[in-house]
């Protein structure tokens, strides 16, 4: 059994009681990810967000991100929900420094933060990940899109994500140099 | 009762037989603090180290560092942490930015990351502080010491600290120019 | 004579028609400063901005910038750059890290990177800077007014300031988690 | 004829002795990298160096380094001075952040930052590079090889650099959670 094998195994013991009740009383660790495309300059030139249909025929869009399990690096967790999201070719770039580029605070409420997430307390280690591979995502019907930089940083797009992750998409914009 | 009270009723809610429960399921979050003095210039020139006497007769040195409770954010965490290590009148600069300069992953033994905690796996976000005002543990029998820069990236006072926080204080002295 | 007016004397030296000959032919090397107050747990609260009445009687606002000089640090030109725009009383707290949080590369027209300077290639490092201080621009018949950072980021001040500074206000936000 | 031919004209233009002109009046704006080999997980294993023969039959060890020209961004400085050194199939990953991860002040003599140039007073913007690619150096007589982290910043190493490059080699190492 591989490392990776045992660590879904130890997720799925984490039954969806205990999380429950863990939930209720610490923050969760989570990795977040935001897929870029850059030219031979490292120019950023699109964006990558997930997308999902609604019952209501619009759509939802989101940027890859997933709890960190018991046992896991950071590096590892980033791997796993971006090859989890992104399909197996899509050669995400992880980044050589150590620090997230900024970090999210999710509540329950977004009041605190700009940041919810109705589930939990969660603080997020948010990354900008270069991807030059092709991108298939391989689970719960998502489907994957790139924007250019200026949709993405769009208010039209804003409305179509959740839980302030707009908010994200503009931070990493502002630290690439894309922000208008 | 204030905020702060209530955050720390909540926390002794959280009794050890169930943090020990959580503990086990999934990563913590903390906050670590390097306190420095820096000149006008922004200089670092001094490193700020927590010690406690060992029975042995030996000292511990230690950064400040602690747990983010459930519903409270990284900078009250930060602030609540360095009030109680540093006491009341320590006056610590918070950064204005939000990203931590460095993390460290603790976990139970050290092979995998260099950081170590025998009693949880801990995800820690860490931040350099500059303090202007006069330090007076509150807590703990701590006391507290200002270093040089040499002296705190020495390999003596490297075998008086544990868990590789010895490690953080070189990261932190290189982000800060003072590394030599 | 002390250090800070040798460099004084030495920039003098360098005349007008030599620095255009200089200009023409490799990037000056800038510093930026945009000063903040932040509360006590390091929360950006307001952005100061530099004013100067136009002709026209509208204000043109601005962040703190200029050159460094041969032989100066980057910290002595920050220094000599925010005492001189913000008074000796403003008490900045220069950053303890060693890199700027952004750079802008300023070119005679705004076409390359969003950054003019009509007179130069100018690559300047960027810091955000608290201020806990009382401030009192003591030159050039400058202003000085702090801006709440709703304000300091909307469109009108935008159209108030000039070069590209408020694409650096808006990326400082960011950084710091106050853009919207 | 293409916009790197234009700029390596213009260079040739900025003969020796105006360059020697300049430099005695204004800080020269630099560009280094430093080539890292990264797994899958963004770990650095690998640190690249040039290498060039001495008289005495002993090695010289540097990063890329070079000047910014006028007119030319610091993305396009960094991408000519790394295909000049590492050739035309390194396939660097420039920094899709705007920021240097440090940056590096050269002055005539080492006393004031630990870096020196007998040349002049350089402002150095440095970065990380991750390198996919074959590296072979195009000019210069040098060579280039990989070295292990261990190595890379090992006194032995250090001694075979000069300037102070072997500083930024452990600021980077730092910044990458590489540095023990």
């Amino acid at each position: 059994m591989s490392d990776a094998d045992i660590l879904e195994t130890a997720a799925s013991w984490l039954e969806e009681e205990e999380l429950a009740y863990v939930r209720e009383r610490v923050p969760t660790v989570y990795v977040e990810a935001i897929p870029v495309r850059a030219n031979h300059l490292g120019e950023v030139e699109k964006v990558g967000l997930l997308l999902r249909p609604r019952p209501d025929g619009s759509v939802s869009r989101a940027i890859v991100s997933g709890r960190v399990l018991y046992g896991e690096t950071v590096r590892e967790a980033l791997w796993r929900h971006l090859t989890k999201d992104l399909g197996p070719e899509a050669d995400p770039l992880l980044p050589a420094e150590v620090a997230p580029f900024t970090i999210a605070e999710y509540f329950p409420t977004p009041e605190r933060t700009g940041f919810s997430d109705i589930r939990q307390h969660a603080v997020s280690l948010v990354f900008i990940v270069p991807v030059t591979g092709e991108c298939a995502p391989s689970q719960d019907a998502l489907e994957f899109s790139w924007l250019t930089v200026e949709d993405a940083t769009s208010p039209l797009v804003a409305t179509e994500m959740s839980g302030g992750q707009d908010i994200l998409i503009r931070r990493a914009m502002a630290h690439v140099g894309r922000l208008p």
